[in-house]
């Protein structure tokens, strides 16, 4: 009996505090000790949550479109905005600037085309002439014309923005009725983002944007899965990929020096898994020059794009097996497990991913259904990067409670909370994920040492070298104890 | 490393089948060896698996008012039909026998009267004369007057038979909206059932049709979570608990008389959880007394109804720590865990059932969020009474394949699949929620394996004493034996 294994003969009532204890112990961030400053703040969160769950509209119940203005006017999620969060660890490059951001600054720009393709999205280009005509898209017309054409801007420029995010006022339950119809669209709303933010010009400043909107949102340091793209000039010429990095890493430097208190940025060069062998195969390649290259910057490679429809990561294994063949060190940080497809080739992807020694998980959304991958995951401590709004707005899972990390919380599993593609799902940084993630995954089960842990897990399960993160942790120690003296301030303030 | 437990010094993609293999034989049933009869049923299955999971229309993602004719066409629903599937051990009285069957047979015998409540439901009693005014329900008119007064009696009849179920034709996200609602339509037509169900003579009919119609659904044995309400007769008298109890006993005696091949059935009795802690203690002796009574028929006690609006098991502790108390066996069988209200008292229920000993649980839908409770459920055998179909129309779970049963599976957790209240979600026998269980709960990673370990649980985790599993197992294998040798027979035929 495994009653007796915990010292109790045959099950016994008495015992149950002991146990829920126990089990409590478990679950994320359930073995810190909380300081009795760190305990008064608790104990305010834990009436914010009792409140949060008495509601009949419980926000992570529903679709994060219908939620967002319900989340954004709880008290708990002030908390979290303030709270430093310590680092993201999934986000991708052309969807951390808010959409408002490229349609305000970025589209009026001078020299900025834009034409309208046939399945009803837009393209844009910079040059000083007219672009060449663009395969399955409209005459190119220039921005600043059409809008001085334009009766009513707002309305154009409302409808810019929609054709760069899936974000929409309308029921997203009937605008987006089915995975097919969701990625597709978010396909589209890539490749309009896409001739925007590689003018060489706004690639600068987007990237400096992205920094600066998540470190507005408390967040100390990010690993961004870059496509790095060549970028174009405004006279049609371009720019290598070393470039793209040097700008980035460029940047970054200027960012921090800028604010001291923010910690940093990584890239993890990512590459389209419905790509040919021949070509994810050159992708390893280039990823393993850039790591040569740029070391500082440059954490490793991922494969992105829907998994559904991509190729098993088993198909690109000689591809993957280069670097370690050749006793060089390209970390991966695989996307694996965002499906719901049981039993699937692409469901071994998690395995796969392991075998290939992958520092992180991006999704694990399918590990569950995976006990021997999970038990590796855990073991070998490869965190899983969790993405609860993305996974919803992407039809895995519709109440969040019933998301997958609600269960690995539970269990004290490796994971950090991120929000892979915040401006195409209408999040900003990572507070609305920390929000479902706090409230959605263990209601009250959860408590201030969850977001702790949550918190520092962020920067231990990050591609940083030890003393290195031996710092940022102990940056984020400051940030997180002056946090809690201002709330505790705030708790006495209101006696 | 974990890899080094496996006999791998470092992730090694040379291990992969190894592994894959590994994996496989966690999952339900992923230890039997299939015979090369087996095999061959098996390997004609997973065809239709592929085929099933290449649909776009995938029921296990559909509610299932709008996947149950999908269900009924896909020639893996045939199969399950005709396959033996041992026992249903979460079956609720009163929703065991199709509703067509309550209203063509039942409210056409004489003496029925009906009367409509204000909040748009139905009360039926038989009365040799007019019953006396019931409180919110309108005048009592004969049936049989009414229906001689009515040009449409199809549509009237249509119109009573909603009253006794949820299923609906309408869009049930319409239909249902919340929780409050659905639980609310669904006590509502159990009130409606009660009347019709109660009337003494009724009752004897009506538990044999519910046994027929598990066992023409190829299910030789049922535990039916009982009321056990006094019946009554025309002339409103009533009878006993004990006349309930013995008619239970005497109709399934006649039942296996008459089909030698239906192993039985037994009686859990139920209390109302929302009940005061008196009633309780009077519910928990009353059950006590039967048991001591019908040994043979009495399988134990359990409280049911919503759990999130009743009282949380631990308030019960002392009632039901009376048995143990005077050294009686009063085995339990206690709903538990049918929530996603994380953190809260009602969502200790699992641990607390377990503490009180309980046989098996009903859904612990909530289980996996409590590592603890998990652990001691697995650890003690204690089986997961997993009811996809009800916990999908009740709310708690959209898309099946998220539902934590995918989970247990792939585990090998120990669990039954059964209907919970197979009429009022438009269900029957056991064979819709096994279509649920076995296409949602794995796809691929299901094989014929899967199917037969489920079916044995259903005999392992009965209530039967061993010497009665052991005969109920070995007419189940005979069975099992024709089933696979006549599908044998099937696939030659067809090549
Ligand atoms: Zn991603
Ligand atoms: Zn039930």
């Amino acid at each position: 009996s495994c009653f007796l294994a915990l010292g109790i003969s045959v099950p016994d009532p008495r015992k149950r505090e002991e146990l829920i204890k126990l089990e409590a112990s478990m679950r994320i961030g359930g073995h810190l000790r909380l300081s009795p400053e760190e305990q008064q703040v608790d104990a305010q969160l834990r009436k914010l949550m009792q409140e949060e769950m008495a509601r009949t509209d419980f926000p992570p119940a529903l679709h994060f479109f219908k939620a967002r203005p319900l989340i954004r006017r709880s008290p708990i999620y002030s908390l979290l905005q303030k709270m430093p969060k310590g680092a993201a660890l999934h986000v991708h490059d052309f969807a951390m600037v808010d959409v408002e951001w490229l349609v305000r600054n970025v589209t009026y720009r001078s020299h900025c085309y834009m034409c309208f393709t046939d399945n009803h999205s837009v393209r844009f280009s910079f040059s000083s002439g007219l672009p060449k005509p663009r395969l399955n898209c409209s005459a190119w017309t220039l921005l600043e014309q059409l809008r001085a054409q334009t009766v009513n801007v707002t309305d154009l420029d409302n409808g810019i923005m929609s054709k760069l995010t899936l974000w929409t006022e309308e029921d997203p339950e009937i605008v987006y009725p089915s995975q097919d119809v969701v990625w597709e669209r978010f396909e589209q709303a890539f490749l309009a983002t896409f001739g925007l933010v590689t003018y060489a010009p706004v690639f600068k400043d987007y990237v400096r944007e992205g920094l600066s909107q998540f470190y507005r949102d408390n967040v100390m340091y990010v690993e961004v899965r870059a496509l790095l793209p060549e970028t174009y000039e405004l006279d049609g010429s371009t720019n290598s990929k070393e470039w793209t990095v040097k700008t980035f890493q460029e940047t970054t430097r200027q960012f921090v020096e800028e604010h001291p208190d923010f910690f940093g940025a990584r890239v993890i060069a990512t590459f389209h898994r419905g790509a040919n062998v021949s070509l994810v195969t050159l992708a390893v390649q280039e990823a393993m020059k850039l790591q040569a290259e740029f070391p500082e910057t440059m954490a490793g490679f991922d494969l992105v794009g829907r998994e559904d429809t991509g190729s098993p990561l088993w198909l690109f294994r000689e591809a993957l097996s280069l670097p370690a063949a050749q006793g060089f060190n390209l970390p991966y940080f695989f996307h694996a497990g965002e499906t719901d497809h049981e039993g699937t080739e692409v469901d071994q992807n998690m395995l796969d991913a392991l075998l290939f020694n992958t520092s992180r998980i991006g999704h694990g959304f399918a590990l569950l259904r995976h006990p021997l991958a999970k038990k590796l995951s855990r073991m070998n401590g490869v965190a899983i990067e969790v993405c609860p709004i993305s996974n919803q707005v992407l039809k895995l899972v519709k109440d969040l409670r019933n998301h997958p990390a609600a269960v690995l919380m539970s269990e004290g599993h490796p994971l950090v909370i991120s929000s892979d593609d915040p401006s195409m799902f209408g999040a900003s940084g990572l507070s609305d994920d920390f929000y479902e993630a706090f409230v959605g995954f263990g209601g009250l089960g959860n408590n201030l040492g969850s977001l702790k842990e949550l918190a520092m897990n962020s920067i231990r399960y990050s591609s940083l070298p030890p003393n290195l993160q031996e710092k940022c942790m102990s940056m984020w120690q400051t940030k997180w104890n002056s946090f809690v003296t201002e709330n505790l301030q705030g708790t006495q303030a209101e006696l």
